[in-house]
């Protein structure tokens, strides 16, 4: 089923976006399949119909080419939550844990990139680099602006408000397998902001 | 450095409950060096210096085995807490889920089956019957208890407050691989005691 292996043009100059996508597509599909620890290079060129040769023309190593193609994803699949108001965007910010853990190929990668981090001290430090630290930065913005509004008490504790909200989803979902039910998501944002201290507006 | 591989006695009656202790041993440490996917009956059987079959009369597969050895060890990890206060409750058990997860290899093994449980629906619900729940029961008798001693709502929403205390040290410690600095308990027990929307003691 896979494409003909075709090597790139000898001294080509630019690195072709259809490839690059078709790369990226290939190393979440091996990722979903066969994890971190069985991914090869050799794998990903074949699915993807490129050399091997294309694949370190982008990245050096197999770390930084999974790092690079998770982190575009995780990354884009958060739009920073600014809904004018602290309940929206912690709602909007337990939807887009949701949608990032129960996405069908992520719900595969992310437990499996986090056993594998266990093990590897480097990778552990690329994904929070990577995906942990720009994900959590766009749910500080969210934290701050209730802060300046009167919503939270100045001395918020930013960095427990940040685990509460990525691990309240991740222990339901990733670790206990767990459904959402109906109204979760309204149940676990008050549960959140009682947690958080939060006060209502203009209060 | 394996002892010699020996073959149980035909016949024998009983199961040597030195010979489990040591097949117990060889399992944690295969799963915590080569995780679950890649553990053999063969290497635990090496390296617990028995003969495979020594694993076949105690479990049927590799799934029962490793669920059978790590929830032994994961339950008894957790002493039910019963300090008195909701308080004192909340602090021993998020203490109990770090010292879990901190645990020298099961630092590596909960991860490593979460990860393994996102493809393998039959381990997923034999985590949760075999560790997920019996764990949580012990916390929850500490809610129930909170309850009738009036500092917790009746109606409190058990599954997302043990969500809570499970989440908050995994997402710290696993997936994020960061510290617990001092202090974190008290603090996350603060933060857990208004997310549950506990009220002083005979107030």
């Amino acid at each position: 089923m896979s494409e003909p292996t075709r090597r790139p043009p000898s001294g080509a100059a630019t690195l072709r976006a259809d490839k690059t996508a078709a790369i990226s597509e290939a190393v979440l599909d091996e990722l979903a399949e066969q994890g971190y620890g069985r991914l090869s290079m050799e794998a990903v060129a074949k699915r993807a119909g490129v050399g091997k040769s294309a694949l370190y023309r982008r990245w050096p190593s197999k770390q930084r080419m999974v790092i690079a193609v998770v982190s575009e994803l995780s990354v884009a699949l958060v739009e920073p939550p600014d809904t004018g108001s602290l309940r929206g965007d912690v709602l909007a910010g337990l939807r887009a844990v949701a949608d990032w853990l129960t996405h069908p190929r992520f719900s595969r990668i992310m437990p499996d990139l986090i056993a594998e981090a266990q093990r590897d001290e480097e990778l552990s430090q690329a994904l929070a680099r990577c995906i942990g630290e720009p994900r959590r930065a766009r749910m500080a913005g969210a934290l701050d602006r209730a802060v300046e509004r009167g919503e939270l008490p100045p001395d918020l504790d930013r960095e427990l408000a940040l685990d509460l909200l990525g691990g309240l989803v991740y222990w339901r979902v990733s670790a206990r397998g767990a459904p959402l039910e109906p109204g979760y998501f309204e149940r676990a944002a008050d549960m959140a902001l009682r947690a958080l201290d939060a006060r209502p507006r203009g209060a």
